[in-house]
């Protein structure tokens, strides 16, 4: 919670948006409600259909009901249905608390509406909680957690890329052509099973992995360069995993062997600079200096950006992007107990891509490395 | 978009939070990213790491490159680090164009900055694209597949349900307990393969279900209801499909079947309700009534509320909570063409929960049914 000097926070949101409201009350909710913090207590107010739910599993300190207010709201403002604005206003005044911080993605039309019934409310300039950006232990360890499901996801993958033969152009696995989305349903039914929800995972192959977020579709082919890039999150922490590997399926040539060694050798490079106190920005123009020694332009083109074009890593923790950063473009000292990803990347259409992407924890010595898979990319 | 008096549209959010976003662009992106309408145009600025892919398969008329802007804010700005706000500044400017309408959920803290730099802000009171509550015959397509990866759901549960035998107080499926999560793995894993993400999937049993946004989990009971809610997202087109049965193995108590025929009722009495002029409020009251007549008392208790305590139904689309709304509380006015779930449910802990829920389109006459699964229920 912020300081003695800044208002105590309060939020209105539901937990799927705002990563915030997860960590301060620790229950999914599905449906925006009022959350604020007071004297060190958290208080949610909630409809009945949360209200015995959240009582019995969040960290709310106390739980007050939805209905009250609304009630009280329409007796006070006849003549408008009460929205959130009156609850919040109501819930304010009977706490004597007029003055509180909201984080920079509050609603503005709410933040507007409380502003004209009087409430003063100052915007977070930057992070509301920012002590989310350290890990704690249990954090550490749901990371973790939702890194093994990453991993088997990768399991899953190879085993059937393995299995897979080489009919011409094709991959036929169990007699079908293999494609992105079969590799896809591999891999997020062995995160369901595991506990995690992969959504959006990315099986792209060739001239579509060149676009680092394109999902893919259609037939994996032989002899060519597949992203996988897996971010399940842990269903019952909220926390999630973010590993990427790359695999070939067939025979690699030389230029794909230079690719792959480069990003490779960028992400060592990349781990041997992090820890506590670094810039994310000099881990990032390690990894620009490795590309570069090694032949492996960046450049901007009239259709898209070929090399190196996305930042090197992010925060990751109960949101897949979140502080700190490491891009050329931005200045983040990495803090102790921070957890990030190192996922260098080329992109050469013609040639394929390839990205290798790992979790660590930010130390005052080497990085605790919080994702394990191998790294045999030519099967 | 709005009409010709109010400014353009403006947005910056990403299209996990925002299905204004997705249904302006169509176009999953996980970061956020400006857009904006101007002239009947829709523009997007996107970083290199989505450019190609936004410009190949986005509805937006004029995608734009964020590093330009960036780099243009370095040098006009010097003293602080280039963000969204002055990205969006530099935009605006670009296009002669000062004047915006933003959505109520857009960022205070951007908004704030926005407001500061000069843009004049018109924050949207109700929906921004208040056409997205319309759905056309596409997007009613795309709620049916939705719903039709709910009822594989269903299927893959009723046959797991089925095949458990009965054992004390335990169901028993291929030699283990039948737990929440065994039979939450399999729905989920069959709208998996049928392309759809079922997050959050609800299987609650016996007093579990009373609490109507409990998950469930643990074992299941035999002669209890279980409630099973299935709301996923088709990944190709992010509409939603929302549907509920209530099943039991076992044997039911004459109690349990009244309160199942007074919910399959309530929910009759509603389809019969709902056309377009109807309020939704009155589709409420009438469910009320049918639960009033059958002696099915609602109150608000010590620790939580019995009876019948949330909204009748909600529209679905983009977000699996949209305007339409049927609830008591609540006047709304309901339009042909928009889509609606009906979902009356009764809790009572000791008798346990029971909630079914379909998926209409309001018309002119009797609504048309989006959803199909039976309603049997005596496993």
């Amino acid at each position: 919670m912020p300081g003695p000097k800044t208002p105590p926070p309060l939020l209105y949101a539901d937990t799927e948006r705002s990563a915030d409201m997860l960590y301060f009350g620790r229950v999914a909710m599905h449906d925006p409600f009022l959350a604020f913090g007071l004297r060190g207590k958290k208080y949610a107010v909630v409809s009945a259909l949360e209200f015995g739910r959240v009582r019995r599993t969040s960290g709310f300190d106390v739980v007050l009901r939805l209905e009250p207010y609304l009630d009280r709201a329409r007796a006070r403002w006849s003549r408008r249905p009460p929205g959130p604005a009156e609850v919040i206003y109501l819930a304010a005044e009977d706490h004597r608390q007029k003055r509180f911080t909201v984080p920079a993605d509050f609603p503005a039309g709410l933040y507007q509406k409380l502003r004209t019934l009087g409430l003063d409310l100052m915007i977070a300039d930057g992070a509301i909680f920012p002590q989310r950006e350290i890990k704690s232990p249990s954090e550490v360890a749901a990371i973790r957690a939702g890194n093994r499901c990453s991993a088997l996801g990768f399991a899953a993958a190879e085993k059937i890329l393995r299995a897979s033969k080489v009919v011409g152009r094709h991959l036929v696995h169990r007699g079908a052509t293999l494609t992105s989305e079969r590799l896809k349903f591999a891999i997020e039914t062995a995160c369901l099973e595991a506990g995690a929800v992969s959504a959006n995972t990315i099986v792209a192959g060739g001239d579509q992995a060149c676009d680092p977020h394109e999902r893919g579709s259609g037939p994996l082919r032989p002899h060519e360069l597949i992203i996988v890039d897996i971010f399940p999150r842990v269903t019952n922490t909220g926390y999630y995993g973010d590993m990427t590997r790359t695999f070939l399926r067939g025979r690699a040539s030389d230029a794909q062997r230079a690719l792959v060694s480069a990003v490779r050798a960028a992400q060592l490079a990349a781990l041997k600079k992090i820890r506590a106190g670094v810039n994310g920005r000099d881990v990032h123009r390690g990894v620009e200096a490795v590309f570069q020694a090694r032949g492996f332009e960046t450049k901007r083109t009239a259709t898209g950006s070929v090399g190196f074009f996305h930042g090197t890593g992010h925060g990751l923790g109960l949101a897949v992007h979140e502080p700190p950063r490491m891009s050329g473009a931005i200045d983040y000292t990495l803090l102790k107990g921070t957890v990030v990803t190192v996922e260098p990347g080329l992109y050469y259409p013609g040639l394929g891509g390839c990205r290798f992407e790992d979790v660590v924890q930010v130390t005052a010595a080497k990085p605790k490395l919080l994702s394990r898979y191998h790294y045999n990319w030519e099967l």
